[in-house]
């Protein structure tokens, strides 16, 4: 057996220790009783330590070292540059600093779920500077491992080769054109009449209209699973994806469009290459393309005048109200408004949330601000790009999200690049696929099939700017984005 | 650290992977898509390995070696009884023969699935010849280690302790007047009317009911939940016990009755000692003992006058229908009837499946007769115990059970034994506890609190012979099985 082949199979090995973190993971949010919590946390964290144990296993420096000296494919150079990549991020940081930042975020996070509601960010304050500083830490071996700036370094472990001179050139674009382009779309709404859900939408008819709408997304049961949580997500392994959504019975707007999102990220993961399963190869490429699948259905494709008019129909056989209407669900689901909160944003302020966290989260990794800073900085950007206030008002602006409050720097920008690429993909595939017709016949075969051959079964063989140049002819830019935007809400 | 702490801390680190067996396992039977099960299988098998890996480390052995030089308490010192009883169980067997019986038991029970139906035993003798030749290996290997019989030690397996001389004894006894009560219970029901489930009883209507059943019998729904699968099953862990059942929308009976089968098996894992959680002492006894808390539930307390009276009361929240008047339910509960099928049989009938199949794999083990005398000796017993002839008829016969189909011998004998140690713990209780008061009352607190105390909450700490003495007084004996059959069947 080759290196090569050894490291192989080392991660097939890794990848069923995975899977069964994946399952049970699932397990924990979707179905697990509360009393269940103590014992399953134990049992997750000698997972961890086993799988952690498992990629750092000494030997495995000499496979890669003479795995590199061995004849190998294209694709298994591939295969070989994402193995090492795992298992470099796995070797980078002292155990003790992997142990000081889950203490730190732990504490942070839990104390942070009420400190929100009270809108306490002297006592935020004072466990995040550990979670920021532990983080610095982290940022300033990752750079050094990478060469790169600190921030660079935390991008890269989510989005790898993406740096923020390219994200400079591409939000500095944005913020050229978006602030404008927000109010001109809120003017151009005023007028507009819509008729929101004011009535009573039980759980178990939304739950049906979701697995219909799935259905039309041409999700395999066969190998997976809708459920409900708490925080809706994406899950399982790519045999067996578990995809979650929330019903709230007073309306049915975020269940069916989050159902939407969940199956796109979903069709991405059933679409990976069956021959490179349980090896990295195989795996999605980044979370930006990952938010970018979920962000097709969602955005380039669940908010089309033409997607919507399957959902208005499909709503029929379980609903009945001039709110379904599909003139009514076009506006519900385009409606532009100017919030303090990311999670509740529309697809057109949404850019200006990911922008400002960006730009914040970049200066504080690269020591340009100190973590006190981060309140009036906020509040500033805020007023530039949506031109709200957050002074004294902490709960509804730094201390909204729960990312930071783990120390997941370099996170946000993922979701941005997500619409970007998803813009550009659509457009790309419109020069040789009739998406609209597509839609308008309900088979959405073409979509899934362009989908499935220029990202879905790539898994982690390109680079991603190698898989967007394939798959569209051009790396990244905002253009298309810019035009897709200016499309729906200005035309 | 003592040895002995060593080995405490190292069975907690195994049962936090069998934690996750136990989860992706229920997984498995009660939700999983169908196209998920072929990387579930490598991943369960991964994780086998893995433990199995742990059971077998080297050091062990000197471990158990330093821990019994250790001055230990009692409860220690029953602890390392159970510990070293677990790791023994774990280094007996070569390797090589764990998987030709694993392969021979998958081969023989995936043809066995389409050969019961046909009837073939021709084809179905093929296989099994491999898997009694590999069990009969195994046993060989167990009893020069236990210093047994080979099939006693197939027996220690399931009910440590326990002998088939000491079944001999039970058996014998039963078997001096069970066929003559089966004749004389099925004479005084021959004028008694019945009303069969004759109507439609939706799923969700007979979950409300299970799960109302549930709460009197004071399942811990923080620690638990009720699903969904086509074998029903107790699993998960005791800290979040998954229970599960199978709806049958022409009738209620089964689901119903399955019900309080499996929160008896339920409450105790929920009420073992948390004290010794993880460890190998904290575990249920054996099956015997697990058998004897869900009979106890579905026999002694489900199936007596004052309990199907709540039944009949709870079924009025659900269903109208002269079939649920506590009179007829009553009848329904306890018809009796010779039948050829085990899992369908009654009270009255089961214990004479069960000493069959014990009499045949004893004498099969022991090399006293060979797997191809089975179907002739089975036809014999038939027509002694319950008077039916299986000639030529193998799909109804010797070919219905799945358990030997992978070598599961030494399995049967728990299902009788728990029916008497529920009758034998019942006697005792009804000392101290007004048992039919509390049932009548609805409030069942005394009757958990005795099995609490005397059961539940010993886990592995005694013999199951010191475990029975200390709760009732004696060892197993079967008069009193006998008493409670007469009085439920003869009165």
């Amino acid at each position: 057996m080759s290196a090569f082949q050894k490291l192989i199979a080392h991660s097939k090995k890794v990848s069923h220790f995975d899977h069964l973190a994946s399952i049970v993971g699932w397990d924990q949010a979707a179905v697990m009783p509360a009393g269940g919590a103590e014992a399953r946390s134990n049992a997750i964290a000698e997972l961890d330590v086993h799988i952690h144990s498992l990629m750092t296993q000494p030997h495995l420096g000499d496979l890669f070292a003479q795995a590199e000296e061995e004849p190998l494919s294209i694709n298994e150079k591939a295969e070989l540059r994402e193995m090492k990549r795992d298992w470099q991020q796995s070797n980078l940081l002292p155990e003790a600093l992997v142990q000081a930042q889950s203490l730190a975020g732990s504490k942070c996070e839990h104390a942070w779920r009420t400190q929100r509601g009270d809108n306490d960010w002297t006592g935020f304050e004072k466990n995040w500077a550990e979670v920021v500083k532990l983080s610095i830490e982290e940022a300033q071996i990752r750079a050094e491992a990478n060469g790169t700036t600190p921030y660079d370094a935390m991008l890269d472990i989510y989005e790898p080769g993406t740096t923020s001179a390219s994200l400079d050139t591409l939000f500095a674009d944005v913020k050229t054109w978006l602030p404008s382009m927000i109010d001109e779309a809120i003017e151009k709404q005023r007028s507009s009449n819509i008729l929101l859900p004011n009535s009573h939408y039980p759980t178990e008819k939304q739950k049906a209209l979701g697995l219909e709408v799935m259905q039309l997304l041409q999700f395999d049961f066969d190998h997976g699973r809708l459920d409900e949580s708490v925080h809706p997500f994406c899950g399982g392994v790519p045999t067996d994806v578990r995809i979650t959504t929330r019903y709230d019975e007073n309306e049915f707007v975020q269940s069916l469009m989050g159902i939407v999102h969940e199956t796109g990220h979903a069709r991405y993961e059933q679409g990976l290459p069956k021959s490179l399963a349980d090896t990295p190869a195989g795996q999605a490429r980044s979370m930006g393309i990952h938010e970018s699948q979920s962000l097709f259905f969602e955005m380039q494709m669940g908010r089309s005048q033409a997607f919507i008019e399957h959902l208005a129909r499909l709503a029929t056989n379980h609903f009945d109200g001039p709110e379904f209407a599909k003139a009514n669900l076009a506006k519900i689901y385009t409606k532009v408004e100017k919030g303090y909160i990311r999670v509740d944003a529309d697809e057109l302020t949404y850019p200006a949330h990911v922008i400002l966290r960006y730009e914040i989260e970049r200066d504080l990794m690269n020591g340009v601000i100190q973590h006190t800073d981060v309140p009036e900085l906020w509040n500033e950007k805020m007023k530039t790009y949506l031109g709200l206030s957050t002074e004294g008002n902490y709960k509804n602006g730094c201390m909204q999200d729960i990312h930071w409050t783990d120390g997941s720097f370099g996170y946000f920008p993922s979701y941005t690049l997500g619409a970007m690429y998803a813009a550009q993909f659509m457009a790309a595939m419109k020069k040789t696929v009739d998406v609209d017709a597509a839609i308008f016949s309900g088979d959405l075969t073409p979509i899934f099939t362009w989908l499935g051959d220029n990202i879905w079964s790539k898994g982690s063989l390109l680079s991603t700017d190698d898989l967007v140049s394939q798959a569209t002819g051009d790396v990244l830019n905002a253009e298309h984005f810019k035009t897709h935007l200016e499309n729906r809400y200005l035309r």
